[in-house]
């Protein structure tokens, strides 16, 4: 059994009350009933008899970017008509409740018992229309103004803003390269409580392929930061876009098999780093996923999941905002994925984890060719869609005397010339969370991505970045 | 041009920032630039090449239950590549600017220079996922905790809980059979003002077939209404989503024409009653739309019309929200709308006008026949989905001994006993906001949709009705 958490609700959450009039629906569907409660349009007016949709077929060869043709083509017709692969137009179109189509849901349950192991029963899931929406639901659902929160050191700065604009605080925890540093954070959390500090209510954490930093946080220090979590009586939330972006680890070209280790369904979902639910004895984890960047961002549709009484709160919050996803995009990606099926839809994940360590392994090899290991180090990612280059900004021979030992100083410089040189790379910096009177370390960082990119942008981005770091620190090309 | 009204902001949205992230992306679009600062998934690894769907062609001759036959029936394909009637799946399902996919917007532009005059140029639109969400923007935006808003006595109780939950007072306005009372509105901010109170920053109003009521607030009301918003400085929120559903007036069967009046495009426009926003000098009108009432509900779909500044501010919060409407929605309706044209779009509006004066007729028709005329009045609606019955408590022979004169106990009396014979209409009292201490009218109504129903259950849901009135009040069939 979960633990009753109801203690660390926000005022707005408990404040929420259900619809008495959702409470008369039933009555909908009794028989010989004179049911005119409702305010629902009747299906014969909507404007629509039916949608379709082409995909492909599993298992995907030839990888993503494969041409379509009639053997690798899956085309489908959603009506109004139900069937087991289809949530009709009928209900899809129609006013839902907020937890999301019935279908679709069992699909998402079924697909997290294959890849999760959530130590107790009463968990609940719920679509939504996307991280971002469910990570305001978040904050609104635990956070009062005035509260605060942890977070990663480098963090994603829309998230953070979300938060930070409702009045929250947030709280750096501190990170080396394999991400969030338990006994730094326990030593915080017990300072706080010692100084007799308000403790944060939440982590808040992007626990694989982290935004901006690329890192994936080992099972090991998971299962340690949920302790902590536990014994501080934290919420701990787990934004996971980038879950299934797990690649292979990176191997120089020379060393490089040439083709492309080939791993089993269930040797894939063995290789999966365990989410924060896995040790979540508690049920005080709140897990946000999505299809974003696994499907289509455009589909706006994710899922959270968590405990079922923290899941009650979370859907009178989603009956006064968003509702449901669109009926488009739920006919849609059911019918797609039931078509698919549970392994089916495996065999994607599969073919996005070789497509993107294929562009992993060229980022890092252009990385190699093209940037000046005296001063830049590079740490391969080994999930999401971010590589980051570290460089060092106190080998600038002129740090003190030309940047007056500022290491920001330094990064705006490469970040000026990269630009000037016809090229981006995101600044750590607009990424970090900062503690009050906090210095900035000498080692500044920039963002680039493999995966959002052509190869020869690729290329040519990194070149010219090599360039740019090259110029600022009068590093004579080899 | 339009007031500066950054005054009437609330806390969280002054404290909305924008995205730095989001202030490079236009080197995405320059030519030779080694973009890689995004974190786009490549449209080649969306998982759909094409949906499709199909629907009506204008005039939708026959209205809209009319079977789909090869002549009217429309179908098309939007696929990954531009044309001048899609929104391409390579745009739509990728992350995009908030302010919502750019021809769909022109199109809703242009809908609203049809319908509307605007008094300033300086307006803008925004897409969103429906005005369930505009509203909570609207909140957000605009009020902080224990702040207060003027709301109809009457009103859309699921909208009344996303303003309470957030800590906001409702200041009921009285209203008449015409809707808000202009006198009424008048002289409670007087007294509050007078009375050193603090004044409510935003009228929220259903003005258009207003739920429950059925209401449709006069255009020389509005104006009324308009005109003290501006003396006490007041946001006006409409929520309009049956705009679109205005009828014929009801004409008893004895005089009514057999067949219905019908309109041009024209004669239509020219028939729509004023929005608020054709009054709005000063740029204190936001306009909620939605197709949920004209298109489907499960588009999820709707937009936001207001000064450009102060969408400036609604932008941020959609960023930290729902970000856009799905992609599906958004190719889908704009597929559809685009091959309509705005006079096509204008023909299916008509036909809903047709087909829903038909069932208000029948409705009203029912409780003429059904209904007791001794305790009961129907006021039949010129707008919306819903009528509602009012019944005078004080006429039942036992009011003050059985019901110790409590009218809310006669409503619940004939609540239930509707329940007991099948039938469910929405008692009014569950939309009421009263004020401290005020005690109830002694005239009670039901709230009924005639819309949302099938003809059969329409007049069994009335037939039962006025059985359990006529039980509660002990009055023979005559």
């Amino acid at each position: 059994m979960p633990l009753d958490l109801s203690h660390l609700l926000s005022e707005q959450a408990k404040a929420r009350k259900g619809s008495k009039l959702k409470s008369c629906v039933h009555y909908k569907n009794e028989p010989d009933f004179g049911f005119l409660a409702g305010g629902l349009p009747l299906p014969s007016y909507f404007a629509w008899d039916s949608v379709s949709a082409a995909t492909r077929k599993p298992p995907f060869e030839g990888g993503l970017g494969a041409n379509s043709t009639a053997e690798n083509q899956l085309s489908f017709t959603v009506s109004h008509d139900s069937t087991a692969l289809d949530v009709p137009l009928s209900s899809s179109l129609q006013y839902a409740v907020a937890i999301g189509p019935a279908p679709l849901r069992e699909f998402l349950v079924e697909h997290t018992k294959l890849v999760h192991k959530i130590p107790y029963q009463e968990w609940e899931l719920a679509t939504t229309v996307g991280n971002t929406q469910s990570w305001d639901a978040c904050v609104r659902t635990f956070c009062d103004p005035g509260d605060s929160i942890l977070v990663e050191k480098y963090s994603f700065s829309s998230a953070m803003e979300t938060a930070t604009s409702q009045g929250i605080r947030l709280v750096p925890m501190d990170v080396d390269e394999h991400g969030i540093l338990p006994e730094k954070l326990e030593s915080k959390l017990s300072q706080m409580k010692a100084g007799g500090e308000k403790l944060p209510k939440v982590i808040y954490c992007i626990p694989t392929g982290q935004n901006p930093t690329g890192i994936c946080l080992p099972g090991e220090r998971r299962k340690r930061i949920y302790d902590i979590a536990s014994k501080y009586d934290l919420v701990i939330v787990e934004d996971e876009p980038y879950y299934f972006l797990q690649l292979d680890p990176y191997v120089a070209p020379e060393a490089r098999d040439p083709v492309a280790k080939s791993l089993t369904n269930a040797e894939f979902l063995e290789s999966m780093v365990p989410s924060f639910l896995n040790f979540d004895a508690d049920g005080r984890v709140v897990r946000l996923d999505s299809f974003s960047k696994v499907l289509a961002p455009g589909s706006r549709l994710g899922w959270i999941t968590c405990q079922k009484s923290l899941m009650e709160r979370f859907l009178r919050n989603f009956e006064s905002t968003f509702q449901t996803p669109s009926g488009f995009s739920s006919s849609i990606i059911f019918g797609t994925l039931s078509r698919w099926g549970q392994q089916g839809y495996i065999e994607w994940l599969k073919a996005l984890r070789t497509e993107y360590t294929w562009k992993r392994n060229l980022a890092i090899d252009f990385c190699r060719k093209y940037l000046p290991e005296s001063v830049s180090t590079i740490n391969a990612p080994i999930a999401g869609m971010f590589f980051v280059v570290s460089v060092d900004t106190s080998r600038h021979p002129e740090f003190a005397t030309k940047y007056n030992s500022d290491p920001l100083a330094v990064e705006a410089a490469i970040f000026d010339t990269t630009i000037e040189k016809k090229a981006i790379l995101v600044p750590g910096s607009w990424f970090e969370v900062r503690e009050k009177d906090e210095q900035p370390s000498t080692t500044v960082f920039f963002r680039g991505t493999y995966a959002a990119t052509e190869i020869d942008v690729l290329e040519k981005g990194i070149q010219r970045f090599g360039k740019a770091v090259r110029e600022v620190f009068r590093i004579e090309k080899s």
